[in-house]
C-alpha cells in the first residue's frame, strides 16, 4: 500500500544534536567513531549564529551545532542541557515541502541561507505521536 | 591525521525514538515521508519489552520503541514525554567494542538477544561534551 505523499526526492540529512563547543564535540566524535580529523566540515552559519560541523555516516550525517551567542536559535536548547535537537532531510525543493507537509507540520523559521549555502527552513511537527518535534528541510545543492 | 579507534566496520545503524504508540507513529511517519507502509518492520523485542518498527533512510533507519509495560528501560522515558532517545551503530563484534569504546563509554545493558536476534548491547557515554548520552551497539548478522 503507497501513502499519501510521493515525497521520492526526501532524503534523510542529517541529525542535529546541540553542544557547547563544536570543536571539542566533532573532535570527541571522530575519535569514538574512529574517523579521520580530516573528514570534519566546519562551518559558521550566520543566519542561524551557530558554529556547526557535519560527520559523514553512511548516507547521511551526523551534526554537531554550537550557538554563537543567546541569539542563536538554538541556545535556549542548550542551556537547558543540549543534545539530540532535529532531524533535517533534504528535498529538491524546499518551498515545495512545505505545502507538501502542511498536514504534518507549520513553519518556525521561514526560508532562509543555511549551511553550505543552501536554503533551510525548520517546521515545528504538529503531531504528538511522533516524537519529532522539530524538522530541518535543506535543498539539495 | 587519524584518530585514535580502528573502527572501520562501525556504522550509523538506526537513530530511536520512544513513542507511545508504534503503531501509530510508524504509519504517520511513513505519511510523512512518503514511504510505503509495506516497507515498515515491526518486530516485539521480548529483552527490552518494547514494540519497535524500523524504517529505512537510506543506508541507516529510524527506529520507533514502545515500551509495553513498565518494566522496558524505556518506560521512564516515555513517562517524561518520550522522543530522540539513541544513537545505534552497527559493529562486526559488540564484545570487542565494549573494549574499545572504554575510555568513552560504560556499559549500562551487558549484551543481550535484541532486534532481529542480533547480539545488542547499551552503552552510557561518560562525555557531557558530545551531546550524546545513550548509544547502541548491535552485532551484524
Amino acid at each position: 500500500m503507497r501513502s499519501i505523499l510521493d515525497n521520492t526526492d526526501m532524503k534523510l540529512h542529517h541529525l542535529g544534536i546541540v553542544v557547547n563547543n563544536v570543536q571539542e564535540a566533532s573532535k570527541q566524535y571522530a575519535d569514538f567513531r574512529g574517523i579521520s580529523y580530516d573528514s570534519l566540515y566546519f562551518e559558521y552559519v550566520k543566519s542561524q549564529r551557530v558554529n556547526i560541523c557535519l560527520v559523514q555516516e553512511g548516507s547521511s550525517y551526523v551534526e554537531f551545532i554550537e550557538p554563537v551567542n543567546k541569539y542563536s536559535p538554538v541556545y535556549r536548547f542548550l542551556s537547558s542541557g543540549g543534545g539530540l535537537h532535529h532531524i533535517c532531510y533534504e528535498v529538491d525543493d524546499v518551498k515545495e515541502y512545505i505545502i507538501k507537509l502542511k498536514k504534518y507540520t507549520r513553519v518556525i523559521v521561514k526560508p532562509v541561507v543555511g549551511f553550505q549555502n543552501r536554503t533551510i527552513t525548520f517546521l515545528y511537527v504538529k503531531s504528538d505521536i511522533l516524537g519529532i518535534s522539530l524538522v530541518e528541510l535543506a535543498e539539495k545543492k
